[in-house]
């Protein structure tokens, strides 16, 4: 996704480095030898590509900083980049929720703000997204949310990328962490009750946003952040997601979710969704937000290896109480 | 979806008569007979039959009356029921605009209380809810609105339906009717881009529940009514419907729609959605709604003909201005 970013970039006018991690060099290798992008399946052209031990000549005199490094990697990142990073914004497609300082699950602008020790100017780019298509300048509608949203969007809109902006940095992070963790949810029935369950999906789709508000809203975010590109627009397009149908499928025939996730770790198709169940569970359990019986059910038949069908089938009581 | 209503409600204990207009009798012939009911494909066991010329009878002493009549027929068939439809609380799944008597087009509780020639005391039925998954207890989310909803919510609820309740009928008739129009429009990128356009999908599906919300909020209906069941959760399996699909995958190619329309209403797949965007637009500019450029991008495609692909690539821009 950030390689997907930097093309974008380029495309705007602006001059572009590429930096990678020191895990990322099987995707700079090949386009380094004017061959494809390994995921993105594009040439790089003349894209200035800079190796992990570049870090500091990568970031030298940058006006804004594009954070594609996932959730698992950027605080050791950012670690490596404090001493020379510049004070601009950081504009980040980066999504999950990490263990603050204290222990407690938070936001990854609150995350990297304490690793660099000074507020992170974080800008976080929520929304429906997939970087095969923001690469091939696919309609997109992108959420940017952030005090410095502003300077970003004029940064990176234009053609086909729509860009919207907020200040709920709380919403719309938030949004991106739960997503994954409610469309892994919304493909059990797949497994659980076949395709004949279109009602119970989409009762699960309203009742994933019901939910991702009340978590929002707890966290001091905004309810509009949930219904626009952040919320129900990501929500729909993850919802739809191959693997996110497979890992349901298999675990709501009655497999026990921990066998299927090993399964599919093995075959490299786990979600993002299977980590990010836990997650939410811990932050809507530390923050004591009441009201999430999906997220609870979804819980429960992914982390518990509870029965998907039953689980699924005590739902409408649970909402009703 | 009427008789699957009326299934809903006798396995809630009520005293049940299910009547037929004109056109139901291929329907309710072979039930009678004993057989399954040709659309649902279930048996409707001892459910009182009441046929069209029995319409009187069928009604007298009701203390609820829940209609499922289509939107072509609710009036001719209120007009003739309104000698003797007692005046109770009117639970209806018909969904569609229609024009009143001044020939503008209106809600449908708006236009039956014209022909009643009194408040018709309608709760409007809505929510993501297929009649063959209603009938057989999936579980199903449904949003009634009107005065008179907890009434009717009462009793309807139960088991796998979940029913929710909103005094704001004007918001939820009119994400019924508008879902049909979008739900085909967002099917257009299937034959215009193809698959590699979740991207796009997603932002129409975020962009439609914008413009929703605009033409609910000019007709004095509330926001939260299309962020909910009647509108995020509806547009979500109507969107995921295969005659939308078909539909707009054939029209994307670049076939002109008409002839397509044409084509599936011999095959007797047209979707409710054909007819749903002629009405939507027209109302749209009778209330001078301003601000949906995805609804006239979808008309101009549907009904005037014009080019998908270059509709649907000009709508970044659109959005923007």
């Amino acid at each position: 996704m950030g390689t997907a970013m930097a093309l974008v970039a380029r495309q705007r006018g602006h001059e572009v480095r590429l930096w990678g991690t020191w895990l990322d060099d099987p995707m700079l290798d090949p386009p380094a030898r004017g061959e494809l992008h390994p995921r993105l399946e594009l040439p790089l052209g003349d894209l200035a590509i800079f190796r992990a031990p570049a870090l500091e000549e990568a970031l030298r005199g940058a006006e804004l900083v594009i954070c594609g490094v996932n959730s698992d990697g950027v605080l050791e990142v950012m670690r490596r980049a404090r001493a020379f990073l510049p004070d601009v914004p950081i504009l980040a497609v980066t999504k999950g929720l990490l263990p603050n300082t204290e222990g407690r699950m938070d936001r990854i602008d609150r995350c990297v703000s304490e690793v660099l020790g000074r507020d992170a100017r974080w800008v976080h780019a929520s929304g429906p997204a997939k970087a095969m298509e923001v690469a091939r300048d696919v309609f997109t509608w992108m959420h940017f949310a952030g005090k410095e949203a502003a300077f970003c969007a004029a940064a990176m809109r234009g053609n086909a990328l729509h860009v919207s902006e907020t200040p709920d940095i709380a919403g719309a992070e938030l949004c991106s962490a739960l997503k994954n963790a409610y469309a892994t949810g919304l493909g059990l029935w797949d497994g659980a009750v076949g395709a004949a369950a279109h009602n119970a999906r989409a009762a699960c789709f309203t009742q994933a946003i019901v939910e991702m508000e009340r978590i929002v809203r707890a966290a001091g975010g905004l309810a509009e952040t949930v219904y626009g590109a952040s919320g129900v627009g990501d929500l729909h397009v993850t919802a739809a997601a191959g693997r996110n149908r497979i890992f349901g499928e298999r675990v709501g025939k009655g497999r026990k979710a921990s066998d299927v996730a090993r399964e599919m770790a093995a075959e490299g198709l786990l979600t993002e969704g299977y980590a990010a169940i836990a997650s939410a569970m811990r932050y809507v359990a530390e923050q004591k937000v009441e009201g999430v019986p999906l997220l609870r059910a979804i819980h429960a038949v992914i982390w518990e290896d509870r029965d998907a069908k039953t689980e699924l089938l005590a739902l409408p009581a649970a909402m009703r109480s």
